[in-house]
């Protein structure tokens, strides 16, 4: 039997972990994997646009466990009353190339897009970052917030979206998280103060949530909702005045806020930065830019991690054949029905006109 | 809710149904889809290689509607109990991006592999072909008998394997179906006198399951195990002196047959000559070969063809979040437990270091 974690079973083990411990958990695994980066299959994901939005695979292996991401980005799908966000993922054993697990992957998407946020902003904020601006109250949003109090200890949060309802649910929902939750009346004034400004809007255009004139030395920018091509969060002059680091550099080239620049432009990758392999932030002065577009070793590690923690919110699933004889795979359905391989001397099913021996049969019938 | 169908479901899906006119049916459905090729996004499937095997991610798109089919190839399971090939199929809603339909694909690509074979041979074998050769009768094998039976009226089927005890099963298998079974002793036996060999084995290995003085005028070769690259069953000659007949070129070229030839090796697409673009058989005399190794639109074509039939053997499961306000997701995990976000005034977890709010508690507490 296959295993699978759905929903419910994603609420349950968050509910027996609780969300911050979760987080910390799971950034703990992120980091382990990106530390051990080049061991890692690796492949930009292979998506397929349609007008509404994108369907992305997102495919990565360490030799031993191989983890599959679906996920779907559809902008326009708030306003029908469904998620931007959806996604399911599998992991399988390369040896045998079973999959092993089915699992839902809209809630851990959200936890593990925050997760590696936060584990980028710990290697490369400022140390004594404790104030965050969040830019767009979506389905991401509450997950950053904790994830940054989680692993950084964030202290205060300035929210600004240009919906005020999910405005209003984003501090309700953290009304009592024991942050500090400011409401701001535009981007400036969520800005205006931060250490860290998060952009995680949805909008699929090359849009300027932030422009230059609100990025100040020392920031530390987390821009995880331009994440497409043709969809981008930071006016180019950010972009091409921070140090910038990525997660997958080919597909950030397509995908990231750097599609905007030339092909060129330097970048570091955060595993390097993990693995002591290259220099985070150079000065208390400097502007750090994680570029994060999300990247399918993030998905692996979340799936491994729910695994190992998961106890009774795993079911089984019969999604692949448990058989005797591998080569049998008929035998299976023969096993289950007499109908399906008619013996001789059976009466065929009337009107079946599959039923090569029919004639046969019915000349054993009485005339 | 998603839609789901495990490998029981399928199994009483067929059992409703009958297998033939199931495979009918199905042909029927991807011969339709090939017709309409040029509507398709298409993709080579994204493949990931390891010593023992292969596990792809087959996506294909008609722009309404998107499929995606996780399968794995690894030849050596079957010395472990298990299966050569396993796999899973998604199918998704284009406008949304929301997945629809998880469903087993072990048996179906089975019964779809099956189904596209005589869809290809009975547009290009000779009409009066009713003598199948079978090389491998190993897990695709009984249902690549039946397609032929229903689909082209085959009436007797040449068996042959190196392993004794996958023909002993393949004749009990089939001993009800209708067709003469003759079980041979060499390769040489079961090939002399057919009008049709299909060759189904599984080494991971340049192998010459058929060699040129096998092939004689007329023949139709259906090759569906050579599907990876390093992976082929025919001596080049027999290739090269063929009228070649391809489902997705571009990856054919990697992994069928062809990839004995050099790459500009002249080819037909099926498509073609199902949707009257290209001439399929010229002659008797001539020998055609299908140098099938599984497309993506043969997956789609299954799931929908399957999701259209299937009625009480379609379950749900809670693969994605079903929310009355879809920016909220956190409110999905607070709704299912106070724990999450616990409340001013609420007493924290014991020795709950997450709880930032914990001083403020516990001075509510008696001294």
């Amino acid at each position: 039997m296959t295993q699978f974690i759905g929903t419910s079973d994603i609420c349950a083990l968050l509910r027996r972990t609780g969300i911050e411990p979760f987080l910390t958990g799971l950034a703990g695994s992120i980091e382990a994997d990106f530390r051990r980066w080049e061991s890692f299959e690796k492949a930009a994901r292979l998506a397929s646009h349609s007008c509404n939005g994108v369907i992305e695979l997102m495919p990565a292996s360490d030799g031993e466990l191989y983890a599959m991401k679906f996920v779907n980005g559809h902008p326009g799908n708030t306003a029908a009353g469904k998620l931007t966000v959806t996604a399911f993922g599998v992991l399988a054993d390369v040896a045998t190339g079973y999959p092993v697990l089915v699992s839902e992957m809209t809630i851990l998407t959200a936890l593990r897009t925050a997760a590696t946020s936060a584990v980028a902003a710990r290697a490369l904020s400022r140390g004594d970052s404790r104030v965050l601006a969040l830019i767009g109250a979506g389905a991401q949003s509450e997950f950053q917030a904790l994830a940054f109090k989680a692993l950084l200890g964030v202290e205060e949060v300035r929210v600004f979206d240009i919906d005020s309802e999910a405005m209003d649910k984003f501090c309700l929902n953290l009304a009592a998280s024991g942050l500090r939750i400011r409401r701001a009346g535009s981007v400036a004034e969520a800005v205006d103060g931060a250490d860290i400004v998060t952009t995680c809007t949805a909008d699929k255009t090359r849009a300027y949530v932030l422009t230059p004139d609100l990025v100040v030395a020392g920031m530390h920018l987390n821009a995880i909702g331009g994440d497409c091509p043709g969809k981008t969060e930071l006016h180019p002059d950010i972009v091409a005045r921070a140090a910038v680091y990525t997660e997958y550099t080919p597909q950030t080239r397509i995908e990231g806020e750097i599609q905007q620049l030339p092909a060129d432009f330097a970048v570091t990758e955060l595993w390097q930065v993990l693995a002591g392999k290259a220099a985070g932030r150079s000065s208390a002065d400097e502007v750090t830019l994680f570029d994060s577009v999300g990247f399918a070793i993030e998905d692996f590690s979340t799936l491994r991690y729910v695994r190992d923690l998961s106890r009774a919110e795993i079911r089984d699933i019969d999604l692949i054949p448990d058989l005797d004889d591998p080569k049998d795979l008929f035998g299976l359905l023969a096993a289950q029905s007499q109908r399906l391989a008619p013996r001789l001397g059976d009466a065929p099913a009337p009107g079946d006109p599959t039923s090569a021996n029919a004639s046969t049969d019915v000349s054993l019938l009485p005339a």
